[in-house]
């Protein structure tokens, strides 16, 4: 009997947020993995802490952040081929995701690797968006509006139609690219429907107007968008 | 000292895909509301059920489900006096919200009426489009895609823009609309890039093919479109 390959969300780093869910599984857990910057912590391990069971077996993939992918595509497979081995002797193996697994998570990387050979289930989890809109009390999407999530990464003209095609949209992955952000909502008159989400659920969050927004943001920070708002609640 | 009013995610349906912090505040509420279809059980209240205190007060909002805005506004204009009777009497109430407060829920046609008056929290949930994507253990979204949240009762030019702008997407409020959304996803060859999801979380919860997906669909379902899942994984 092989094991189960299981990715676990873990939200957004509130502990509380965890789902019981999570809790439980966390608890009963004799094998977890989880992605970490080399030489840093995980955030996705610090959340999880507080529910591990003592003595859990811990497989830590160092994954580096380069902007090419062969050194993260190496490291996925030698994660794999580690938690291959534990699957195979018939272990559950607990994948911890910060947030969701499969909403812009690293956990997909595993899942395609080891799927063709293992039973994988999911455990959602609380996403960065839902926490931001908790964080800044501002709806998110209502009624016949689309909401669109989407990478700051993308050049100006793809982010300016991504924000175009939308009634709502959560940009993230801001980092240096904040400033170009803010100039393309400027440009299409948008700015003061905009909010600046920082460290959602942390003790550190902070919901800010988009002109106050740190240059460059933190990695966990997100800017909201309603441009539809007033129709909603007509 | 007025009262808080909480709007909560309750997730799914799952009653273990409640958040720890959802389950401590409702064992403590003295007062909860939450919407219900005139005549049928509240499904939010469903899900909170085993974990209300005994001798909660509850404040059910019958909300008309109608084309017309007018029945339901009226209904939350109602629903708004009730519940501002007991936060101007000092009391915390929670909104009980299936998946997300925020995200396309009903919570905001609350907040917008006593958020003028009254502090307001919101405590996230699990979203159907995690748990839709949990189900079908597809990955919603990743790298530089843009992921769209589309409602199915747009217009099929409009349903056909919205997809076509998008990465991923994930589409909703199916209905009698199921066959007009399989008809554009055929049209933009994206029938082979779609699943369909009912019922997530649910033991009825099933996970089909989108040729294989039920006319009309169940109100809890979903497709989810991954168009860039190969460009992801290379």
């Amino acid at each position: 009997m092989s094991g189960v390959l299981c990715g676990i969300g873990l939200g957004p780093g509130d502990p509380e947020l965890l789902t019981l869910k999570a809790a439980r599984l966390l608890g009963q857990a004799r094998v977890v993995a989880y992605p970490a910057p080399p030489g840093r912590d995980s955030f996705a391990r610090e959340i999880a802490a507080p529910h591990l069971a003592p003595g859990a077996e811990e497989i830590r993939l160092d994954i580096p952040m380069t902007p090419e992918r062969a050194p993260a595509q190496a490291a996925y497979d030698a994660g794999a081929s580690r938690i291959r081995a534990r699957l195979a002797a018939g272990e559950e193996v607990l994948f911890l995701c910060e947030g969701d697994p499969l909403f812009y998570g690293s956990f997909m990387y595993l899942s395609a690797r080891l799927m063709p050979e293992f039973p994988v289930r999911v455990v959602p989890g609380i996403t960065a968006l839902t926490a931001c809109a908790a964080a800044a009390r501002q709806p998110l999407a209502a009624r016949e509006s689309v909401l669109s999530a989407i990478p700051a990464t993308l050049d100006s003209p793809a982010l300016a139609r991504a924000i175009e095609g939308a009634g709502a949209a959560a940009i993230f992955k801001l980092g240096r690219h904040l400033g170009r952000v803010r100039d393309v909502l400027r440009s299409k008159g948008l700015a003061d429907h905009a909010v600046y989400v920082e460290h959602a659920s942390l003790p550190r969050e902070r919901v800010l107007p988009l002109a106050d927004a740190p240059e460059p943001a933190p990695y966990f920070s997100m800017i909201l968008v309603a441009k539809e708002v007033e129709s909603w609640l007509s």
